[in-house]
C-alpha cells in the first residue's frame, strides 16, 4: 500500500516505523523537518515537504499530532491531506481530539468521497514501540474493515466503538477513569507513608485486593521512589481533560473529581512537572 | 484449640464457622442472641451469654464488630472478654477500627500478658464465606505466628504489617484507593453513557490498559444496570473513612479526593443508599 503519515511525535515516529516495517511504501511528514530525516535514517522511505505532498496518490493517510487546531491545520489547510489525496483513499486520525472535530472531518472527507476513522490509542510510547496499541475507533464498518488490516502491525485491540466521533469518546471515558483512580493511588500512597508503613509491603497486601488497578501495578515503584520523568505526560493529561469537560458541558455529565485533579495538575505545571507522568500527583502530597 | 468469637455479623458468622469446621472448640457471642443460636444450627459449638464468660480458659479470642466503641465494650467493659481471658492466651481483632483502639487494646492485653493483633480483614462477604480474607495484622511477630496458622482456614491471605495498629493503617490505605478509584469509574461510566457509547463495550475495551481496576472489572456489570443491593455498605464505607480523617488528621497526610467522595457517599446515604455497595455513587450521576 501506498501510505503517508504525518506527525512523528514519540507516538506517531515509531507507528510509522511498524507500517514501513510491514513493507508498505511510506512517506512521512514532520512539522520539524529535522525528526522526519531522522526517521528515514532508521526506517526504510521518503520526506515530503508537506502533508498535501505527502499524500498524493496514497491509498492511506495517518495523522498523529497534538490537538484539534494542528489537526485541522494538517488536514483542511491549503497545504493540508486533503488537497492531496485520491478518491476511495482512507483518512485515519490517530491524535487524541475533540469528537466534534472527528465529525467535522467525517464530513469533510466524505464531501471528497474519502472514508475517515477517529482513532485515538492508549498503550503510550511503550505499547508504540512495541507494537500493542489499544486502538478506539469511529467511522463507517466497511471503512474501519480496510483500516483495521493496516494498524494490525502496531496494535493489540482495535475496536469500532460507532460513528464518527466514537474513538474519541471512548479515549475520554479512559481518562476521565484514570484520573479519579491516580489521584485515590496517590493520597493513599501518602498516606501509608505519612503512617510510618512500608509502602512497597502495603501495596504487595492491597494489590491483590478491591484496591488494585493497573495504576497501582505498575506506577507505585516510581510514585514511592518519587520518579516522573516517564510515561503519559500532565501536559497532555491535562489537554485531554480540557476535551471530556468541552463534551460533557454539551452531555450533561458531571465530572466533579475529574475536575478537581485537573485542578492538581495544573499544580504539577506550575511546579514544573509539565512533562512529568501522571502519577506526578503523587509528588504534590507530603 | 478452644476459641471463642465474639460478633457473628455478616463477617463474623462465617469466620466463626471456619473455625468450628476445622475442629477447634468454638463458643460464640452475638449481642442479638438469635443470631448466636441460628449459629449453633449451622455450626458446632456453643452459645455464651457475655463476651467475658466465651472468653473463659480460652486460647484464643476473636473479635469483630462494628466500630470502636463496640470494640471498647466488648474487650474492655466489665463483661468483656479482657475479664475472662487467661495469661499467655491471644486477642485477634478482625473489626475495621481505629488505630489508637488497636494500640489501646495493644497495652491492656500486655499488661495481662494477653497477646494483641489488630486484623481487619478485606475480600467481603464472599471472601469470608469462601475462606478467601485478605488479613493485614499489626502486633508482635511471635503473636501474629501463633494467629496466622489459627486464621489460616478463612484466609487466602495474613500479612504482618508492622507493630500494633498497622494493620488498621493498611486497610485505610485501601479505603482511600477505592475511594478515589470508585468516584472515577463512575463519572467515567456516566460519560459513556451520556455520550451514547456502548458502555459495555467501552469497558471490554479501556479494562485492557492503563485505565483498568478490580472495580471496573468486578462492578461495571451493575453499575451500568444500577444495581446496588450487593457488596461492601456506604455506612460502613463512610465509617472507615471516618477512621482514614481521623489518623490523617494526626499525621498531616492531605485527602482531598476522598473528603470529596465522602460526601457523595453521604448524599448516598441521604438518598436511602446507606446499605448499598461502594458503587452506588454512580446512581447520583446521571
Amino acid at each position: 500500500m501506498k501510505i503517508a503519515f504525518i506527525g512523528l511525535g514519540i507516538m506517531g515516529f515509531p507507528m510509522a516505523g511498524h507500517l514501513a516495517n510491514a513493507r508498505h511504501d511510506v512517506t512521512v511528514f514532520n512539522r520539524t523537518a529535522e525528526k522526519a530525516s531522522r526517521w528515514t535514517k532508521n526506517y526504510s522511505g521518503s520526506v515530503a515537504i508537506t502533508p498535501k505532498i505527502a499524500s498524493k496518490e496514497c491509498d492511506i493517510v495517518f495523522v498523529c499530532v497534538g490537538n484539534d487546531d494542528d489537526l485541522r491545520s494538517v488536514v483542511l489547510g491549503d497545504n493540508g491531506v486533503l488537497n492531496g489525496m485520491k478518491a476511495n483513499s482512507i483518512l485515519i486520525d490517530h491524535t487524541t481530539a475533540s469528537a466534534d472535530v472527528a465529525r467535522e472531518l467525517f464530513t469533510a472527507c466524505s464531501q471528497q468521497s474519502i472514508g475517515f476513522i477517529d482513532a485515538p490509542v492508549s498503550g503510550g510510547q511503550q505499547g508504540a514501540e512495541n507494537g500493542q496499541l489499544t486502538i478506539m475507533c469511529g467511522g463507517e464498518n466497511g471503512i474501519f474493515k480496510q483500516a483495521e488490516s493496516i494498524m494490525d502491525c502496531y496494535a493489540k485491540q482495535i475496536s469500532l466503538m460507532g460513528p464518527a466521533g466514537s474513538g474519541q469518546l471512548t479515549k475520554m471515558v479512559n481518562q476521565i477513569c484514570i484520573a479519579g483512580l491516580v489521584q485515590g493511588l496517590a493520597e493513599g500512597l501518602q498516606f501509608a507513608e505519612n503512617a510510618g508503613l512500608d509502602a512497597h509491603k502495603v501495596i504487595e497486601v492491597i494489590s491483590k485486593g478491591a484496591a488494585q488497578s493497573w495504576q497501582m501495578d505498575n506506577r507505585h515503584e516510581t510514585m514511592i521512589k518519587g520518579e516522573y520523568e516517564h510515561g503519559f505526560a500532565v501536559d497532555w493529561m491535562r489537554k485531554d481533560l480540557g476535551i471530556c469537560f468541552d463534551e460533557a458541558r454539551g452531555n450533561g455529565s458531571q465530572l466533579p473529581v475529574a475536575a478537581l485533579v485537573d485542578q492538581f495538575y495544573a499544580g504539577v505545571q506550575a511546579d514544573g512537572g509539565g512533562r512529568w507522568d501522571t502519577s506526578s500527583l503523587k509528588g504534590r502530597l507530603k
